[in-house]
């Protein structure tokens, strides 16, 4: 064949597992960091926006972040609307905490990111999406989520969002029995859960295993994947994971809230259609969780 | 920063636009010619079976083929339970016949191939999706698909396939108004197209003029963009177009028909559930095709 083609680093970035490899072309790097934990990187990329990595795995793009932030809060906020006091584990670009200051109805947010590095270079590169990191109902920890949880009371939130990255590094913890465990307990008795679980294509075995582990801390029948489109992951379909500890239907959200709320809010992603759709998975996927 | 990253191209096949890149990786190459019209090759991946790509865009990987055959075929079908007869354009590798095949109430199928080295490289290596190329209901010509159409009577068919690949070289002419008004011509009065319209993300500027041909052609509110997750196309969302030459919805189709089939066939990706899901589009894509 012919020879090699190459993929210079000040031109490409790449996301990759030893199979499958997605690479981004940029114009130039805007931040570089070795924390204690992992390299944190922000990219000028050339169509996508602004791009925010860890350890070369792309955490987000300005233009296609609405889909993962919108869909992983709107689904379980719109689901109950009475949600006071919601915990967030990483998440540390801000996206997440964006799209839950829109509600009235959260009283308390408490977000705990283990890394200051990434709380700094999105405040600074990624405005757009770390806008509301100073906003009063947020109190923000640079601290351990796992131990956090670990030492949290019973009973205490409404919501807990696990907005991590892959379970390599820092975030392989968040992919614990025992970690979830905790969560659980932290739960008040209506309270949800929901969580950043992977890809059925490019992490086939953290996807499946996941999944199973929520199964064996909320119940089976009480444990919800759901998909959305990130064309900038790599093989673009990620999954979601909604879960509830009393059982409370992700589809029982009110049709008419949800189109007030996104017409409002001018939602680039999320709408009530997709939030019903996301929920009807492919037969290979439903047979990879059991549900087949 | 680093040294290049290089893949090599005995290592890896690239499916490339300028902005961004899907490397897959190969065991080796097991078919490469330079046909008339374009180049086409088979490769052994490491992951997801066999791949067929033509000029180095992937059209198909035994892994996921599944997902792109049966939502193109089974959203008409089962949306129209009395089609007889059918016209497909391209379909070289066979997946789309394999699927039409699975009923009994199709009377006809004429498939019209440009090229004879896909149809030829896949019915030697790529056995389980060309399996039915050599169907007694099938009359498989290879032909221009474009003049076919100029020359085919009007009203004769139920159902027209387009499953082209995109807008480059032969394919070309697939993505015209001439085109789809033959197209439409040749449709019964109560006739159905289902075709390959591209991806929002990778090929945004063909998706957009895709779905606005169509609209011209069939009327504004009887096309249908559906999306599907195709994890070896670049950026894994791709769009599917149903169209109605009469307005017949494409969610009216019945559920236990579909739930029977579905079992029947052992589907993969195909269910009822993802039939209605597929049509329910992000905000974004909705304002994309100006149904926002």
């Amino acid at each position: 064949m012919n020879s090699p083609v190459e993929f210079n680093p000040d031109e490409w970035v790449i996301d990759s597992n030893d199979r499958t490899s997605l690479s981004i072309k940029i114009k130039k790097r805007l931040f570089y960091e070795k924390s204690p934990y992992q390299t944190v990187e922000v990219f000028e990329t050339c169509d996508r926006g602004k791009m925010l990595t860890i350890d070369r795995m792309v955490m987000c793009t300005e233009a296609d972040e609405t889909s993962y932030h919108e869909m992983l809060v709107h689904v379980p906020m719109q689901t109950k609307s009475s949600i006071k006091d919601v915990l967030v584990i990483g998440a540390g670009d801000g996206g997440t905490i964006r799209e839950l200051v829109r509600y009235e109805n959260i009283a308390t947010i408490t977000m705990v990111e283990i890394d200051e590095a990434v709380v700094r270079a999105s405040k600074e590169f990624l405005p757009n999406i770390s806008c509301a990191l100073e906003h009063p109902k947020l109190k923000l920890l640079i601290d351990d989520g796992i131990k956090f949880v670990q030492e949290a009371a019973d009973n205490s939130y409404d919501l807990i969002i696990i907005d991590s990255s892959d379970p390599v590094g820092p975030s392989e913890g968040l992919f614990t029995q025992s970690f979830y465990q905790d969560v659980y307990r932290c739960l008040r008795a209506t309270g949800l859960i929901a969580l950043q679980s992977e890809s059925p294509s490019f992490n086939p075995k953290a996807f499946v295993e996941l999944n199973h582990c929520l199964k064996g801390v909320f119940g089976k029948d009480k444990v919800h994947c759901y998909l959305v489109f990130i064309p900038m992951y790599p093989s673009g379909i990620w999954s979601l994971t909604y879960a509830s500890k009393s059982g409370i239907s992700p589809l029982s959200f009110n049709r008419d809230r949800v189109l007030k709320f996104t017409q409002k809010h001018n939602l680039s992603y999320y709408n009530g259609d997709v939030h019903q759709s996301a929920f009807a998975l492919p037969t290979y996927i439903k047979k990879m969780i059991g549900e087949g």
